[in-house]
């Protein structure tokens, strides 16, 4: 360790929490604690905002009991954060870590993460500033690029599998038709996990929508008719962040039908997630249009939105999951302590049929702000379902699923 | 067992499934599949319809293996049913019972398939036919009278506790206004549920509201303010089923206002559930009322509603709550081959320290119709949260609960 250089860790959390996001700040904080040039690990409180207004918890004095707690809890412990740095403020965040000397910066997050920690680290460079700056990846939406997954998408997924199971067997004894909104701005991985506790082929979802394939209200109409047609019943998948052909996401293009104003986050994406408007609607859809197809009076037709629980959810997290994520972390605070590095951690799959993977380093600027989109083969040809290749990449990351059984 | 009379058993399942519904079902099956003086045990597809349509499954024929795993599934796996038998259907139900040789008929619901039992028994009775009728008890409402809980409730208790103690880490996590709308057209039991998995008394649900007290928008908003400004953030947990000082469903009054009509299912009964309508409403009204009395320009809220997932996630049922329903269905099949007896299985809770219930027989008449509210002293005195009283009540219910950690 000729490189160690000494001086304060700095970690944070930011975006939309997961299931095992303190798994990751726990990998970093058990591995740097033992080390001497390190004197203090600061978790700074809500992200970047934390830094800047230098509201910093002490992780150093926390037990092994008080870190595994932690590490079990969803959501970010430290507080997570929505702002999207200008580099007028990532100047005020590399000001903040060197008043405190801080020479370890990590932060937890998505894309926008991983593109905060390379600004800082290109204002470390040109200002000749040793800062090891890592962005360790988690996104329930597996929307990154580089890796073959994200943590947090496994425990997400592990839940959006269990509930359409669960809602399989609901829909089988009080036949309708079922729409179950999934989270997802823009890519359909999250949804995607609803086929993967489908006991047989009659069970639902029998139909699923990903932001990937434009989204037609007609052939919905006419998909969910059939499907009624053949099964009495039908369950539906739908991600939050299903566009029409212009692109534009259905939820705001019937908000603006509805003369409604869609609220907008800081980095300007339309709120989509917090409100069961997409989900009601599709509902009025088929309501109106699907019992005239089928030649019958109504349809019970139900939505419901899983919103936040499918991040937050307690107690329901994917094993893998959770040692990817701590491993991550681990992986990210081994590498800013071996030498001169910065980048992101990112998870490669052996190519052998036992699941495996390797974690390793990657460049800020890969993995920064683009996504990564459902690859195309992922989705059956008529765009409205999973495919198999779908189910044999993700069904190692969810581990064990519950073991249905059915009489119909 | 002198009076084991000679003939066929019916089991039906009737209502909104639970997550151990079919541990009922097989309670039942597994202890009646040994006696020979019980030639068939039939499944009726989708309950009393599937009886009076002569649509039933062999259960005798199932391996234990296969009634494991349908234990273990949730929904009805039999198929359930929302047909509110009128007299002149339970005229046809009897007929089918006669018609099939049926001594033995078991109906696993809430309160109207209490009703059910007890109509047809009368019929029995009147027409001299020997007919043991037994209700067994599930819903995840746990509005039924006489027993201490209802199976079912248990699980949804466990999801919603688990899901508000994950809720609550992400609203500290990612600060805001968070209304979160739990099942329970006519009791606030399942809401209650939602103060189980508190870390200590900064977390939320910070404010709880239940059908039993009137509703109201102004004090709602009073409320929520209050909160916010004393904790920065606010966790809400409210009853699909909250009604306004007259009585009237705030979902329903609310769609009067806003001139929609409400969908109304066999029972007159409007529909709460499968709607993200009440959760959205009641955020549109913090969203323009709360920020002025706090003095901020606009506030963060979001709405989910919990939906479906509350009674069919699979996976994650209360151990408990599994042993009860099974040990019901078990003890309605006992006491339907010890005698000429026909009741409900009721749950009594022993006055000890140690939870612990016994399983007894009461009259039809008594559990059916009439509803079990939330008593008076599990809610403050504020009507907006849960008393110390109901956390006593309803832990040994959900059993083990994961145990999250905090750092502010």
């Amino acid at each position: 360790m000729t490189d160690l250089i000494k001086g304060n860790a700095v970690i944070g959390q930011s975006g939309g929490p997961t299931a095992v996001i303190n798994q990751s700040l726990v990998g970093i904080v058990e591995t740097l604690k033992s080390c001497r040039k390190i004197p203090k690990i600061l978790g700074a409180n809500h992200g970047v905002d934390g830094i800047v207004n230098n509201k910093f918890f002490d992780l150093k004095k926390l037990k092994k009991a008080e870190l595994e707690r932690l590490a079990l809890s969803p959501a970010a412990a430290l507080g997570s954060s929505r702002t999207k740095p200008t580099p007028e403020f990532c100047k005020k965040i590399f000001a903040s870590l060197e008043a405190n000397d801080v020479r370890y910066f990590f932060y937890i997050g998505g894309n926008d993460s991983a593109d905060t920690c390379r600004i800082v680290n290109e204002m470390a460079n040109e200002s000749g500033y040793e800062l090891r700056c890592f962005h360790v990846p988690k996104t329930i939406d597996n929307d990154l690029r580089v890796t073959d997954h994200t943590p947090g998408y496994g425990s997400a997924a592990k839940f959006v599998a269990s509930a359409f199971a669960g809602e399989d067997r609901d829909n089988a004894s009080l036949p309708g038709v079922k729409i179950s909104v999934v989270m997802g701005r823009d890519a359909g991985w999250l949804t995607a996990a609803s086929v993967l506790g489908k006991i047989d082929n009659t069970c639902g979802p029998h139909l699923v929508y990903v932001p990937e394939v434009a989204f037609d209200e007609k052939k919905f109409v006419e998909d969910v008719a059939k499907t009624y047609k053949k099964y009495g019943r039908c369950l539906v998948a739908v991600s939050e962040g299903i566009k029409n052909k212009k692109g534009t996401p259905m939820a705001v293009a019937l908000c603006e039908k509805m003369g409604k104003e869609i609220e907008r986050d800081s980095h300007g994406n339309a709120q989509l997630s917090g409100s069961g408007m997409l989900g009601d609607m599709l509902s009025e859809l088929v309501k109106a249009k699907a019992p005239r197809k089928l030649g019958v009076k109504s349809l019970r037709v139900r939505a419901d939105t899983y919103g936040y629980l499918q991040r937050s959810f307690a107690g329901y997290a994917s094993e893998v999951d959770q040692y990817e994520a701590r491993m991550c972390g681990k992986t990210a605070a081994e590498l800013a302590m071996s030498g001169n590095l910065d980048g992101s951690v990112v998870m490669k799959r052996a190519k052998t049929k036992k699941y495996k993977v390797t974690f390793e380093r990657a460049e800020l600027a890969q993995v920064a702000r683009v996504t990564k989109e459902l690859p195309r083969s992922f989705v059956n040809k008529a765009g409205n379902g999973i495919t198999k290749s779908y189910v044999n990449y993700a069904l190692p990351l969810v581990g064990k699923l519950p073991t249905l059984g059915k009489l119909f």
